[in-house]
């Protein structure tokens, strides 16, 4: 029996165009049968935040963050050519247009093929976004499982 | 006989130093033998772009990206401390007193090498860029060609 | 004998969240007994910064940079949601509050576990950054040590 290769993701960015590049190469490497993980850390969390405002008690300081952050991938801006907002807006028009599934689908069919999503609790910690805010299926961990996932890995990417 | 080392990156990004960045690690590992492919996606795929304007048929929106979008490395900025165009220069400059391959030479080098320029071709639909803009020696692929590249690689970098 | 694991981290960024997540994975890796290098270059030679100003001969050019670029992590912004350097005060207040170690303190145990902390002499150049402006247990090498370094690696980032 051979092993089962391995991709392994670490999401720092919260970059619409970004996070769309992560998902697509991680979508596509579950396709091709690996054990795929996406550990999103920093900006790169707020990939995994539910749409709507959940209620959580917060510091000052966690709350500023926490309205001032995208609440989930249809709030994010592109890294480039953001114009206002009209950027992303104008990527996911092109994106329809040509069958590119949109990032919320993307996401979704991750989910669907086994791929393990990951909030990293330290930097949770330091934006103040709590487990209630994030999406459902989502898998908590810290550095060290991250570094147990990828030392024997096969695509080891920072986006 | 043993295998090739091989080194496959991703240039998602197009800033000018980014783009310097990935173009001379590619030239470095090309020199030490290894096998080399740099995946252009996103904003990368401008480091393909011909300079002179290229008239191919586009909608509106593919037509004002085409034109928002740098033709080639020399219309790039930095991703720190632009100055509104300031910064490439000064870059340059200090470049040529070094001695350092400017980035055409840098690409120049990549083709002499057989370094594979590969273009993303998902990514040139959602910006509307077409064959006809791009480089002659480019090859064009898709996700599941950077995978098969990329899983039994030595060096996988996102830039 | 089994081989030591390895890590090897090209730190571009010299923004404070991503030169935080670099020394976070590498101290990480370095815990769990990796040998692991990090590799700075264009803006990351800025984490490496002494934070007094240190009198050198330098060119016009080379000056301006060297005053315009950060002395070292506490003068670094963020790389998102830096509100004009009250981003990276809130996210030390944060740090503080959750006993995180600070960016200088993570650098100390980057120092004490052995981690080889290396600068890129040709952006040193191309910044006009000299050696006696960076820390005194830095050592210096090119993108042909880089490469050494990373081709037989388990973890392999661009950050």
């Amino acid at each position: 029996m051979t092993k089962k290769k391995k991709t392994t993701i670490i999401l720092f960015s919260g970059d619409y165009d970004k996070v769309m590049a992560a998902y697509i190469i991680a979508n596509g490497a579950a396709a091709y049968d690996h054990e795929v993980t996406i550990f999103h850390t920093f900006w790169g969390l707020n990939a995994l935040r539910k749409d709507e405002n959940i209620h959580v008690k917060k510091g000052l300081l966690e709350k500023m963050f926490g309205k001032l952050m995208p609440r989930g991938v249809n709030k994010m801006g592109l890294s480039k050519m953001n114009f206002a907002g009209f950027g992303p807006k104008m990527i996911r028009n092109v994106m329809k247009k040509h069958n590119v599934l949109s990032l919320p689908e993307l996401i979704e069919m991750a989910k669907d093929q086994g791929i393990n999503l990951v909030a990293c609790t330290m930097t949770m910690d330091l934006l103040g976004l709590q487990k209630e805010e994030l999406l459902d299926h989502v898998e908590y961990a810290g550095v060290a499982a991250y570094l147990a996932d990828a030392e024997d890995g096969n695509i080891n990417l920072f986006i």
